[in-house]
């Protein structure tokens, strides 16, 4: 799968491969294959069944950064994880060889203003949004980027936000935030589980036929009902394969 | 791992092998692995990454049995799952082939009384209590036994108290669970981490020399201050290894 994603990418973007595990030795393996496929970096969210302490989870890292043969980005999912890298705990992390950002996924704007604050002194760590709907607002006020789950399918859009966000056309970035929340607003809220942004993104993206919507045990894709609610808001919304 | 298990067993009890991961092929591998050690079960609970709906998990336990070489008991964990194994799923689970039980560690009594309600023309499907402070309850009212992890160090203890809660005898019950609660109250709950209770556990065994104290990353065993304290709780509790 690592290796099939950069043969399509062709090293036209640079391509992160996630490693969380419960398991050490898993998470390295995985980032092992991703350097042997070609990949530029990895990305960690905490081991996720049983919550470890800050101490633990900064040990853990730096027992993890010996080992990784590529860069790492941390990533704080704590809806998914049940715990969150303290801002201190990110501080202190910034100073081990080939930690080099961290994804939020929080959705905690204090939080992510809170790590900005603390890194400040290091432009080179990257502050990535999680969340495509907060890309406006923390590119704006100086975060680095984002990883936008909707790029997978107007890739474009994203891009120019980031763009318009990075020179401050407050204007542009109205508009296009706009579009981002009326994306977002109709594509991950259809169904009825927490499981409803990754199918509908998914269910879309089969639509305009970039891939199929198949989803991993346990998870079912989308059915009839939803399929056609999910469709009629790609054609509302315009969206196409790229060319 | 497994193997070293069963072979210390010897057949003497039956050996349980829990096979919970968020890959259903991992499940099944570990299952494998399991019936080729010898064991004579597997414990599953739900994929705690991503959280899956009902249905799905329904139909996921569907799709593992076909593929389970040993007998099947469910775990519901939801302080680590994010998500319980609702009671109406557990009635359709248990009508699958292979699926023989569940470990509930909710903690929520009613939780464990709805399952008995539910199953109760089903007396081959066990129930089992995940919290040793509850199973004289558990035990009392119906319920078919406990996963105890106390009983890694004393299992004399959890044995009697099984025993006379079979039996009815409520003298007997009482004052047993109150070994009980003392024991619990006393090794589960030195440190700050949600980790205390396994930490307090494998230090305990390696006071009496069961075994090392070592953890998995990321989780560190206990430093000297609480190592001492339970060394101290384990002399004045009486603890000792078993001839």
């Amino acid at each position: 799968m690592i290796q099939r994603v950069c043969d399509l990418v062709k090293g036209r973007v640079p391509v992160l491969v996630g490693i969380t595990d419960t398991s050490f030795v898993e998470s390295v393996n995985i980032a092992v294959k991703a350097r042997d496929a070609g990949a530029q970096a990895v990305v960690l969210a905490p081991p996720y069944y049983f919550p470890a302490g800050q101490s633990e989870l900064l040990e853990y890292l730096g027992h993890l950064t010996h080992e990784l043969p590529l860069p790492l980005f941390l990533y704080n999912m704590p809806r998914f994880t049940k715990l969150i890298f303290e801002p201190e705990t990110i501080r202190a992390a910034a100073e081990f060889p080939g930690i080099v950002g961290i994804k939020d996924s929080s959705g905690n704007m204090v939080y992510f203003r809170r790590l900005q604050s603390l890194l400040k002194n290091r432009p080179d760590f990257s502050l990535l949004m999680g969340w495509e709907e907060l890309l406006a607002e923390a590119v704006l006020l100086g975060g680095h980027g984002g990883v936008c789950g909707g790029a997978n399918l107007i890739p474009e859009l994203y891009v120019e936000l980031y763009n318009a966000a990075c020179v401050k056309d407050l204007s542009k970035v109205e508009t296009l935030h706009q579009k981002v929340m009326e994306f977002s607003t109709a594509i991950y809220h259809v169904g009825h589980y927490e499981s409803s942004y990754l199918k509908g993104l998914k269910c879309a993206l089969s639509c305009i036929g970039i891939c199929s919507d198949f989803l991993a045990e346990p998870f079912h894709r989308f059915r009839r009902a939803e399929h056609e609610v999910i469709e009629r808001y790609v054609k509302e919304l315009g969206i196409h394969k790229p060319k």
